[in-house]
């Protein structure tokens, strides 16, 4: 049973492709990734931000064939297969980078405790206020939800930014944080182009924060070209895709 | 505006008295807890299990005074004050003692890297899964929906017990994945008298894991008298509950 999502095409593009071609070499941590994942980013970023050796794999998650089930059951990139043993969920990922590799600089986490935790209640702000608002906004299909989901992701997106210390969001270090959110960032041009949003609703701060997020090397050297996610997306726009995210967003379930 | 939710029973009964009691002197970590909240009883029993000393102070969160909402400005307990500074979230509070008071044993993660971002996984599993699928069904009020809620919920408790390793969910150790989920084994019973649950539908390793979790001391010491919580859940049964948990459900929207 074909799903539209499995068509996406099949590998990257641009920066993202010259950084998979670099990652070939096989090594204790493999990388199963979808080029094209907001969630995979996050980790992605983590590996080249601080250096990780690590295998590239690409993997179709819609098609969900058996070893990538054997690895993650929920059938969701990204995952790691690391000596022989898997793990997924794109921040707990990153925490077990943290946890795993504690020599490789930049840590994303603070190492002081209470930091550290201010850190975490907003990773848990973006999983659970900013990115079910963004899937909202691009699956709602009428005028009035539209309004509704912009006015939401905009809300969600001016509470985080009063939050921000700059230049990053917990201050002069780059963090988890920043890793989690920008994802959301350079893909807010979708939002923009077909739900009327605008970087400068949310303020200056804002503007600021996101061109400083955007332009990190590691989020380059993840980033495909543009052309292909506009078929992914294009998917969302007009409610069709058939991805887990997708169907809890439409069932008013927590994103998977 | 009084909301019914802010009528609760103004402070603990039973066992979680005579913890109350001990835990007034003054302490670098101030708790500010709800004696009879589910999210509180996870910090709650990592505080009593590690011997941390603290300050326990009783809030009502729905009646979102000023000085509780400087402390979270969700307006949500549990929330905890170090030396002047604020943190909350339950799960971000559990971990925040494991960095915080490494020397205080048991440690409730692993130190192993896998095994700690393993452990992660299950609790973003529990949080995800089975929590929402309890408040859903709790509010579920035709027939209908509340087959359809007690299926899901059964399903989430399955999957879950069968990674159970015993005696504990990670082994031989008691863990973090214990303390998450087992505010939601000793209310079990609610769902078991209002909403046709039994344990024994989710098999025998479960109902043998409850029970052993159930006994704990850690969670009789964070325990009232059951009749005290019955005018809460009664809200919920009926769908008349106004906390922030059960308008997210009703809205189909991820428990803040
Ligand atoms: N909560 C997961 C979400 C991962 C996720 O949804 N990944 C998508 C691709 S962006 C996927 O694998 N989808 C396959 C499917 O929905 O069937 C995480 O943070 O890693
Ligand atoms: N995600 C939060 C949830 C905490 C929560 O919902 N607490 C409830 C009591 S059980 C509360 O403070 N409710 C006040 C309200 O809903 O207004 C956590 O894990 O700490």
């Amino acid at each position: 049973m074909s799903i539209p999502d499995e068509r996406i095409f099949p590998h990257a593009t641009g920066t993202a492709a010259k950084t998979v071609e670099k990652r070939q070499e096989p090594q204790d941590l493999v990388f199963y990734s979808g080029w094209f994942c907001p969630f995979v980013q996050r980790a992605w970023i983590a590996l080249e931000e601080r250096g990780i050796p690590y295998q590239y794999k690409e993997v179709n998650p819609y098609k969900k064939e058996r070893h990538f089930l054997d690895i993650n059951p929920k059938g969701l990139v990204p995952a790691v297969e690391y000596k022989g043993k898997a793990l997924y969920e794109s921040l707990v990922l990153c925490e077990f980078l943290e946890d795993a590799y504690p020599t490789y600089k930049p840590n994303l986490l603070p190492s002081d405790p209470f930091e550290r935790n201010y850190a975490r209640i907003w990773l848990d702000y973006i999983s659970k206020s900013i990115v079910p608002a963004f899937f909202r906004l691009i699956q709602a299909q009428t005028s009035e939800k539209r309004q509704e989901a912009l006015a939401e992701w905009n809300k969600a997106l001016t509470q985080f930014a009063e939050k921000i210390k700059g230049p990053y969001f917990l201050g002069e270090e780059f963090s988890l944080v920043d890793v989690a959110i920008v994802p959301w960032i350079v893909r807010d041009y979708i939002v923009a182009e077909n739900r009327g949003f605008k970087r400068d609703d949310v303020g200056s701060k804002w503007i600021e924060y996101a061109a400083r997020l955007e332009k990190r090397d590691s989020v380059s050297k993840t980033s495909s070209d543009k052309e292909h996610y506009a078929e992914i997306y294009g998917r969302y726009l007009r409610d069709e895709a058939q991805s887990e995210a997708a169907k809890a967003t439409r069932a008013g379930r927590a994103i998977p």
